[in-house]
C-alpha cells in the first residue's frame, strides 16, 4: 500500500448492483470508512470523539466514477490533504483496485469539526489534531492532483 | 409529494453512523435508489435492460449535505432532469425530510447510457426514452434551481 493509503476493503456482495459491479453510492461507502480511517490517524479516533463530544460532519462531497469495480476487486483509499483551516479539511481520496492502473474512483470532500451539544456547532480543532493535520498535509503536498478535479458538472461537447 | 419526487424511503438502522444521524454516503444510497427510479420512469426499466443490454452508467456525482437526517425521519427525493444530450442526462437530485423546510441534501449527477455488450460503449437513447427524457426536462425546466449547486470545491474564508 501507498504511504497515503488509509483504507482497504474486499467487496461485500450486496454492494454490486444490476448493472454487474460495485453500485456508485457505495463506491461513496467506501470512501466514507476511509475518512473514519483518516479521522483515527488524525486523532479524532472513537476515544476523542466520546470525550470531546466533537466528530467531522461531512459538508460537501465529489466523485468522478472513471473504473468499474467487480465483487472479485479489492478497492484501497488513498488520502491527501488538499487544503485546511482552523475547523474544516478538504481532502483528496483515491480509490484504488490493483486490476486498474488508474483510480477507479476519484473524490474530494469537504469535512466541518463540530461540537455535538445542544446544538451542533463549527469548532476549532485541537492543537494536536491541527499539527496531525498539517503533518499529513505536507506529507502530501508534493503529490500529483490528479485529474479532473472537482468542477462545475455540465454537459460538455463531446468530440 | 410534488409532482417531481420519484423515491421515498425510511431510514433503516445500519445507515446511521456513530454521529447519531444518517451516514454521508447512505444519503447516496437514497439518491441512488432515486435514480433507478427515475430510470423506470423513463423507459430504462428493467425489462429494457434486459432486452436492450442498456443501463446508465453514473460518471460524476456532487453532494451538499444541508441538515441532519435521523433514523425516525422519511426520506423522499424529487428529481430534475437540467441538460441532456442524445447520450447524456444531468440531473438533479433533492433529499427532503418533513422535519426540515428545505431539503436535506442537494445533488447533481451525471449519467451515461450505454451498451453493455463484451466492452461497455456509449450509446444514444432509444427514441422513446428521448422523449420521455424531454418531457420531464420541460416539466422541471421553470423550477428554480436551489444553490449551491455544483461548483469547483474549495476551502472558501468565512465571515
Amino acid at each position: 500500500m501507498p504511504a497515503t493509503a488509509v483504507f482497504r476493503t474486499a467487496i461485500a456482495p450486496e454492494w454490486v448492483d444490476y448493472n454487474g459491479h460495485l453500485r456508485d453510492a457505495y463506491y461513496m461507502l467506501i470512501l466514507s470508512f476511509a475518512t473514519d480511517a483518516l479521522m483515527d490517524r488524525l486523532g479524532l479516533d472513537a476515544a476523542y470523539r466520546e470525550r470531546a463530544r466533537c466528530t467531522l460532519y461531512t459538508l460537501e462531497a465529489h466523485i468522478h466514477y472513471l473504473q468499474e469495480v467487480k465483487q472479485t476487486d479489492v478497492a484501497e483509499v488513498c488520502v491527501r490533504i488538499l487544503a485546511a483551516d482552523a475547523k474544516r479539511i478538504h481532502a483528496g481520496l483515491e480509490l484504488h483496485c490493483e486490476r486498474h492502473t488508474g483510480p477507479a474512483a476519484l473524490a474530494e470532500v469537504m469535512l466541518l469539526h463540530v461540537h455535538q451539544g445542544e446544538k451542533v456547532t463549527a469548532m476549532p480543532f485541537p492543537p494536536a489534531v491541527s499539527d496531525a493535520i498539517g503533518r499529513l498535509h505536507e506529507e502530501t503536498a508534493g503529490l500529483p492532483v490528479p485529474e479532473p478535479g472537482s468542477r462545475r458538472m455540465e454537459l460538455r461537447p463531446r468530440p
